[in-house]
């Protein structure tokens, strides 16, 4: 259902250029912008240390109408005080004025270091090239936008999905302090539908609620988590049951993409948890499973030391009607609890721990309500990336 | 106030002798028994999928009268189902009967891989074996016992203490699946001090609440955490504060034992949290703190990246109450937040986060209640040792 896009639904464009924050060559800010009157909804991390970023969309969100986004790559600006809200206020103006929008229709996001503030002098002037640029050079893919976004990612992540006449097109990047609480780390969709506001809303917030929010790389929350999708109407109404449905398709593949590139991942780890008694008792398992340290250095090792699964949904101790002589464990259709495993099956075991996308499903035994969530493997490179980030 | 055990308090003997789990030579079962009767207390894990030696010992610990502890290590007895139970049972009984103890007065632990049934006739001719030795060759030391507690320890925990006339001596054991909840893997205090069961018992939850409930190497519960006291009196009553206080000292040496030896540890972490509105919340900013995979990898790197603490502090998102402009954060002596470090700061905190104890605090700005918890870095060796366990 979802492709690759190859370009932006009709009457959005984008613009990418360099601040100097990638150390190496590169773009590291990028604007993405439609040439009409949008519609919007976003969502934005719980973290009680959002960014400055974050903390000023939160004031522009309510007005449904966000038509730009800047994106400021390598830096977060997170924990940087008054400083730092004046300096994303400053840039959400600026980028706003180089595509003709207000600073109410102008989103701003920051991913990167935390805790230090952002080279100011250096932002003005990329952003004053983007206002010489724009009306002539504001011909940057997805896949360009995507690229200058990205900060440990090893690869951009682009979706698509047709719904009518019209398209939808998002861009997203997230390897690492990724286990999304409202959104992950930033995702922006963009359509030429024309969708309510409030159906945008909710289509997003459906979405979320099923793909990014069910992604962890390593359980740590980032403090500039961020979806948008902004629909300008382009391309007429569509079908809101399928427009729905395509949202949630692009989000979807946008969070495989994201758990597939976690950082020093090699593989993608899909947990469902069924029959459960709702769907937070599924979630809280089928993450206690997903973010073990030693479910997820098994997978890695293709070791088919199934145990760690039971061990993983012991932890959930406050589900007390979970009983163990219920549960079932499975990965692929190989059953390994409560069946017993003999050398044989363990062997296949170790087969179906060596492919690139590892499924386990726990049947819990206490209802009928059914969560799947995403994650990695846990290897070496996680820790040599992260041992030596900032410096 | 702690040092090195070099013999049991008076009345206690052990053993320890091999029944072939572990690989390489050495010994994988061990006894400590008292010659006399004894007061007890135990805790026990809270994991759903507690182990077979757990749900035997559960029913035997309201009793307070275990005068003997058997422990085999390589293997579990997890998920192995009601003959997994019958073999607890059955070791319980062949110990106890070796020592002169009921199996009531009984402990059993088992520590190792999750899912595989015991090699009973490997295990009753090594208990045949004890039992003939016993009289005559009790004479294994704390650092023996330890030692053959061991799975991925890469040394034996031991600690004591002096109280009046008595002595308490505690032996430790683990390294990963280590976030406690109640009791730690394994650890076994013997006191001859004489102590009523109801101040035993006090004592060690007090004890066990500060120190092994504070540790965590890799936020995985084991499921089959045991913490036990034995004391048999033959040195007389002690003074109760005292020998309160001397237990938790034996328990926070463990403890910090334990978290310098997580697996593919080089550092302990330790995370003081201040000034919060209650220990719960302390602990829990504490625990997001020390587990925080960023955090771990950055103090294994020395990377000076201390924006990752407020990070993981702004993922306890229930704690609303947590105002970011009253959060103070520092590495040692050094405050990293609100003040901003400059050049100089950030090479200082290099200098801090290479030294083999990093200690963070953070003042939450909430209340008053404090909670120290106590850690270990990421480093690749983890993902390697846990990668290839079973295989």
């Amino acid at each position: 259902m979802t492709d690759t896009p190859n370009g932006w639904p009709q009457g959005f464009h984008a613009w990418t250029g360099r601040i100097g924050l990638r150390e190496e060559s590169g773009d590291d800010l990028s604007l993405i912008a439609s040439d009409r009157p949008c519609t919007s909804a976003a969502v934005f991390t719980r973290s009680l240390f959002a960014g400055a970023s974050v903390l000023v969309n939160r004031r522009h969100a309510p007005v449904q109408q966000t038509r730009a986004v800047v994106t400021v790559a390598k830096n977060a600006n997170v924990a940087t005080g008054e400083q730092g809200e004046r300096d994303a206020v400053e840039i959400a103006g600026l980028a706003g004025a180089a595509v003709g929008a207000s600073p109410e229709q102008t989103l701003i996001s920051s991913t990167g270091v935390i805790g230090r503030l952002l080279p100011m002098p250096a932002v003005r002037d990329a952003l004053a090239t983007a206002a010489q640029q724009w009306s002539e050079h504001r011909d940057a893919s997805p896949l360009d936008v995507a690229a200058a976004m990205m900060t440990t990612d090893t690869r951009p992540k682009t979706s698509a999905a047709t719904v009518g006449h019209a398209r939808i097109v998002g861009v997203a990047k997230g390897v690492g302090m990724l286990e999304p609480d409202m959104a992950t780390m930033l995702a922006y969709l963009t359509t030429d539908a024309e969708v309510p506001a409030d159906l945008l809303d909710t289509a997003l917030r459906t979405a979320v609620d099923a793909t990014f929010n069910c992604l962890s790389v390593d359980s740590d929350t980032s403090t500039s988590d961020t979806v948008a999708l902004l629909a300008n109407g382009a391309a007429g109404p569509v079908d809101p049951d399928e427009f729905t449905a395509a949202v949630a398709a692009v989000c979807l593949d946008l969070t495989r993409q994201l758990a597939s590139d976690g950082e020093g991942a090699t593989k993608l780890i899909q947990v469902t948890v069924t029959d459960a008694r709702d769907r937070a008792q599924a979630k809280r398992v089928a993450k206690a499973v997903v973010n073990s340290p030693l479910v997820k250095t098994a997978v890695h090792g293709a070791d088919p030391n199934w145990g760690r699964v039971v061990m993983a949904v012991g932890k959930c101790m406050d589900d007390t009607d979970i009983d163990p002589g219920r549960v079932r464990v499975a990965f692929g259709g190989l059953e390994v609890y409560p069946q017993h495993a003999g050398d044989d099956q363990l062997a296949l075991l170790t087969e179906v721990m060596k492919q690139p996308e590892v499924p386990i499903t726990v049947t819990l035994g206490t209802g009928t309500a059914a969560v799947t969530v995403y994650g990695c493997d846990l290897s070496a490179e996680y820790v040599r990336i992260n041992a030596d980030y900032t410096t």
